[in-house]
Order: C-alpha cells, then structure tokens, then sequence
C-alpha cells in the first residue's frame, strides 16, 4: 500500500483575507480528496496579490504533490491567478475556443452584451486539460507539470463545486493507488477527556484505521480513518474498531453515521411513531426550530407552545399559580406541570418542557444562570432533570437543547426500541 | 500615517484539514484586526504534527509581524500546539496556579472529576500573558518574542471568540498607531444590484471612507471604512457618508449599527412596549427562538404557538375545519385566522402567523416549495403578504424569518413610533 498523496489547497481572494466569507471551499475539497487517496496536509489562503501569490504557489509545490487553487479566475482586473501561474511554470496563455464559445452562448442566454474582459477568461495555460464551467463563466484547468499537478478552480462554490465533483475527481480516481474511507462516531453526555480516559488504550494501539477525538458545543466525536483498497475493505477495518468503541462507551454513543443529535431523535420518533410536544421557555422555540429541521417531523411532532411568561404558564398551558408561586417558573415542580400539560394539551404521547434561566439576567442568589430544568412526560409517569450549564446566552440555549434531545433518545432506546 | 503591521493566521487541527469544520476562526479574526490597524495577509491551516506545525509556525513569524494561532490547546493527546511552540521559542511550559484552579471550579460547578489530562490545559509557556478562557478550560497566551508576537487561542469558536474580543483586542489596540473605524449599514427588502445602482456613484467617489457592499443570506451589508488616528475622527468621516445613504435608501436600511434583524425589532417592541405572539407553522419556532436571543425581551414577547399538524392548527389555534378544508393549511385565510387567535390567545397587542411550504416535500402543482404566507394582526385589523422563495428548506425558513421581522418593523415604524 503506497503514501498518502500529498496535496496543499490554496484559495485566492482578498474578500477572504478580509473575512468577508470563510473558506468553504477548502472544506467541501478536502472532505472529498481522501475518497481517491489524497491527503490534505495544508490549507493557505493569500491575497490578490502576484508576488505573494507566486511564492505560495512556489512552496506549496515543494511540500505536496498537488496543488488545488481556487478562485481568481475572473474576469475583472483583480483576477490573476492564471498569469500568475503561467508566468511561474512558463507556460503562455493560449485561446481555447470552445470555452470563448461557451462564455459567449452564456452572454447571449442572459440577454446581455459580452465585455471584452470576459474573453480573458477563455485563454488559458498552454497544455491543460479544460475543465468546463456550466454554471458561470470561468473555465478551470489541470496543468501537469513533471511529477507535480496543480489544478485552478473558480472561487464561487456553486461553479466549484459540480466542476470539481466531475472532472477533478474523475481525473485524480483514475490514479489513485487506494482509499481513504472515514467514518465518525457521535457521543453526548461525557466529556472529551472522560472519554479519551475509557478509549485511550484502542487510541493508541490503533494504526489503520487511526482513532481522532475532537469536541464541539458540548459533543465529541471520533472520526475512525482506514487506508484501504475499496469500500468494502474499509468498513471491515472499521467496524470491529467502532464496536468497541461503542462498548466502552455505550449508550453515550448517539450516531456511528456522522448524523445530528436531531436527526438521530427524529429518526427515533419517526421509525417508532411516537407523536411528541414541547413546552418551552427559556429556549423560546430552539428544540421546536431544531426538530422541524428534519424532513418528514410533521407525522410525529404535533406542535409546541412557547411560553415565555409567566402569564402564559399559567393561563394557556394550565401551570398552577400556586406552583409558580411556591416554587417559582424556573423549578422542577413547574418544568414537571409544563410536561405533563402540553402532552395533553397537544394530544401526544410524549411531552417535553424546559424552563430555566438562560441569562445574562434573571439570576437570583439560589437560581443562578444557567439552572435549568428539563421535564419529559409519558401517559404513566413525568420524569426531571436539573441542568447546570455554563457559558453565555447563546450557549446555554444550545446546550438546553441537546439535553432534552438526549433526554428524548434514552427514553426512546429504553422504553420503545 | 503607518502602514500596516501584517498579520497571519496560523490554525493547527486535522478536523480542517478533513473537511469536518470550515475555518470560521480565520474569518472571524480577519474581520475584526484591521479595526486595530493590523492587516491579514495569510491563513495557513496545518493539522495535529508537531514537525510541519513548526515549519508553518516558522514561515509565519518570517513573512508576518504578528501570528494568530487557533486550535490545539485541548487536554488530548492530538492537542500539541502548546507544546511545539514552547519547543520552537525555547520557553519552558510553567504551572499557571490561577489556571487550574479555573479548570478545577470548571469541573466542580459540572458536578464531573477532573482527569489527570485536564491539568496539562494550565501549563503555558514560560513569560507569556495568560488570556483567561471563561467558556472552557483552555486558556490562551500571548508570547512576545523581539518584534514578533504569537497569541494562541484554543479552537472552539464559542471559546476563542469572547478571548479574542476582549483580550487580545485590547492588547493591539494599545499598541495600534492608527485605526480603522468600520460601520456596518443593515439594508432588507432590496436586491444587491438595485441596492448599489442607487448609490455606485457614492461608492465610486469615496476614498476615505471606503464603502464595500456584500450580500448574505437575503440582506445586504455595506461596509464603511475609515482610516483615522481616533473614534472621534472617524465618526466624522463616516457620519456624513451614513447620512447620504440613508437618504437614497430610505427605510430599507434597517440598522446603521451592524444590530440584526431581531435586534432592531426586539429594541421597537421593548421601547414602544408592544406585546407580540407568534403562531409559527413551517418555520417550526425558528422565528420564536430568534426573537429570544433578545436579552430583554420577556417584557413584550408573552409566547407563541408552534403549530405544526393541522389538527393543532385547528383544536389548538382554533383555525376552522372549514378554512383548513376550503383554502388548505398554506393559504392566506389560514395565514390570517392563526394571526387573529394567536393574539387573542396569548393576550397581545400583536399577533404574527407563518405558513408555508419549506420543503423538500409537501408542494402542489397549484403550491410550490418556498410558497409562505406572513399574516400579522392588531387589534382592528389583519394584513398578510404572500413569499415566493427560493432555495432549499433551510434558507426558505430563514427568508421567511426575516420576511417576518421586516414586517414587524415596518408596521411599528409606521404605527406607533
């Protein structure tokens, strides 16, 4: 089995430098390249800028076999990547005459004149391959250059992205000499380094595939890597590895398929026809936002209501002043009654409520921000769970929100699956 | 005036380099540093390898003045930045007493034990300034090295984002020998091209301020730019500028302060204490959750109804069989009717309804995708508008979101203010 290929993405742009937009581009072509055995091991981002962009250029060919460049191919004066690079491997400018065709049809469909700048754009580096552009005007190209390729790229990802999907990895999956097959394994309620503590040892040991943890607003996730010959070769280095994986870390384990803690809990309440409700407040609809992001929800999740004050507590979901009163909107005795209402309420099977105080204000000396309860009833029983969460507003909501949905799949996986 | 101290960003994670995040980071700190004078002339992402983060790291303090490196900082093996460049500057890693005992609290307050791991986080290089982390257990530091400076941030956004607004902002700022002062104009419900037709002469003439305008997600931004020795002076360059385009854009500029949407109309709702309810269907509270982000707003907005099976729509919201049957649920009577309950309902001045076709599936012949009809009701009287959107479900549920807000704006602006 041969080394990882190796290969440097470089974007072109000042709006990026500027951080007008992020680097999208990057991402989608480095997510791809290991499919066809091509390691990313360097993202750079340079201006508009010949000079600068001439010495990236000149490194990235000296660390990777590769080059991926993506945008200024353009037509406006700002655009000059390709007089650069063709300046640098010495290659002139020539007219390719189908894509000056094809600028021109394009010109003609939207009824508008052709600026000469646009004809800029069919010329390009003496000896590539073309790589057609049928969705704007820029064609892109793959130079060959001894050992080295280095491939140009519009910078708008929806020209990007279908140029490169096609042509780009056609070219490269011809060549390739193995696979790079990934697989990520999703974990909720346990900390990144608790969960490295129980999994270390297969960390270690493993070498194909390999095992890297990272972590992000409150999950984890392993992302399982094997070098193999195909696909099939690669599920079966993977899938021993991810069983045990899961053993160790049972059902804190939430997806083996890279999905969202939403999609799993959709999944669940969809395949198990279980109809749900929320009753929300300090979240203000997040949960109900969050659930109705997956397609085909509405045959299980009914509706919500959410109730910010304490005035629609009590007098739309039924909470009893004397609760309020007592115990306050931000209590276990409250988040139980908004529950076990909205489900009947809403005519579910299961309902869910969360009330607590997401801050900055609201906090009192024995609520302090970020007390929050979760509550989730069925037709016999109501259960509760006190969160403490840390971090601002925003993060509190989000966090909120994953724990009622994992409050939502272990009721699932114990009691209906 | 000085030019530019130039600026790299340096991020290390191999979750980047596999496409799993884009590198939101770069283009958070890129947008924010030329506020301090400081320019971005490179992104370099490398992964989790002390050997090539060296070389990147190397490189970056030879073209760059200062090195902004994000990622790495964690308690996992993976996690090596710290390492590598207490190695590369020759500085030992020293226990930061305050640090820990941040950590340890972390873990207290999470009612979770703190792993051996865990405590390799307060080790920093020798000499350098401790950036407190207050949303994780990662601090950074900033290492003054001769004329070069490094700050390392840890990777999660949510984490390095409070660092760096607070202090590393403020550590540039005091050393910045000239400014630049940005204000950001807010504009809805006019297209980008139409937008810059009625003011490309402004832009075309500007010099100091510059004025940049980018589209996003629906709405258009411009950006004016500032080049001044202070706050003050700066005002006075753009005050002028702001002014004119007000004047040629009229009330489709929303904000001249960079708020958002549900910012300036939560800020109208409070100030002219309106009370609103929402009856939310396609958008599945998505509007509900954005109005909460609002600190404050539990003054005005009592709660909202998410109504997403027809059933709720009915025995809920008390919309007529009739209505459902006659004009189906994605109609401008069921529009108008969920707007009228809503607000009798939840005992509001204002009521706002939302129904419509997201997508993927759920369209007609006669009802497309992006078809969403926005109601809102007062006490005399209700008005609806019909939206034919594009894109897929996730954007045609944001549009609409905004449609919404801009609809609640302009009936203050035009009602009570």
């Amino acid at each position: 089995m041969n080394k990882f290929i190796k290969a440097e993405i470089l974007a072109v742009g000042t709006e990026l430098l500027m951080g007008q937009i992020a680097n999208t581009n990057a991402q989608y072509i480095s997510g791809r390249l290991p499919e066809v055995g091509i390691g990313v091991y360097y993202h750079t981002v340079v201006g508009d800028n010949p000079s600068r962009l001439k010495e990236c250029l000149s490194l990235a060919i000296k660390r990777a076999d590769i080059v991926i460049m993506t945008g200024g191919l353009g037509p406006t004066k700002d655009d000059l990547t390709k007089e650069t690079i063709s300046e640098f491997f010495g290659r002139k400018l020539v007219l390719h005459q189908e894509s000056l065709q094809k600028i021109e049809d394009f010109f003609k469909k939207l009824n508008r004149d052709m600026t000469e700048n646009n004809k800029k754009q069919a010329y390009l580096p003496e000896g590539s391959l073309v790589i057609e552009n049928n969705n704007g005007t820029a064609p892109g190209c793959i130079i060959e250059d001894g050992q080295k390729v280095v491939v140009m790229l519009p910078g708008p990802p929806k020209e990007m992205r279908p140029m490169f999907d096609k042509t780009v990895m056609d070219y490269f999956s011809k060549k390739a000499k193995f696979k790079i097959v990934s697989r990520f394994v999703r974990i909720f309620g346990i900390g990144e380094s608790a969960m490295e503590e129980k999994i270390i040892d297969i960390i270690d040991r493993q070498t194909n595939p390999t095992i890297a943890p990272y972590a992000k607003d409150g999950e984890v996730t392993l992302r399982i890597t094997a070098m193999c010959n195909n696909d099939k070769e690669g599920e079966e280095l993977i899938t021993p590895v991810i069983d045990e994986i899961k053993n160790r870390l049972g059902d804190t384990v939430y997806s083996v398929d890279n999905k969202s803690l939403e999609e799993v809990v959709g999944e669940l309440l969809i395949k198990n026809n279980i109809s749900i409700s929320f009753a929300e407040s300090c979240t203000g609809g997040l949960l109900s936002s969050k659930i109705t992001d997956i397609p085909g929800i509405s045959s299980v999740f009914a509706g919500s209501m959410v109730t910010y004050s304490n005035d629609v507590k009590a007098r739309n979901l039924g909470v009893s002043e004397e609760t309020l009163k007592t115990h306050g909107a931000v209590s276990s005795s409250t988040a139980k009654e908004m529950a076990v209402n909205i489900r009947r309420i809403m005519n579910t099977r299961l309902g869910l409520s969360i009330t607590g105080i997401a801050g900055p204000g609201g906090a009192t000396e024995s609520k302090p921000v970020g007390l929050v309860y979760v509550a989730l009833a069925d037709e016999n029983d109501v259960v509760c769970r006190k969160l403490n969460l840390l971090g601002d507003r925003n993060k509190i909501r989000n966090n909120t929100v994953l724990n009622a949905l994992d409050m939502i799949r272990r009721y699932i996986l114990q009691n209906c699956v």
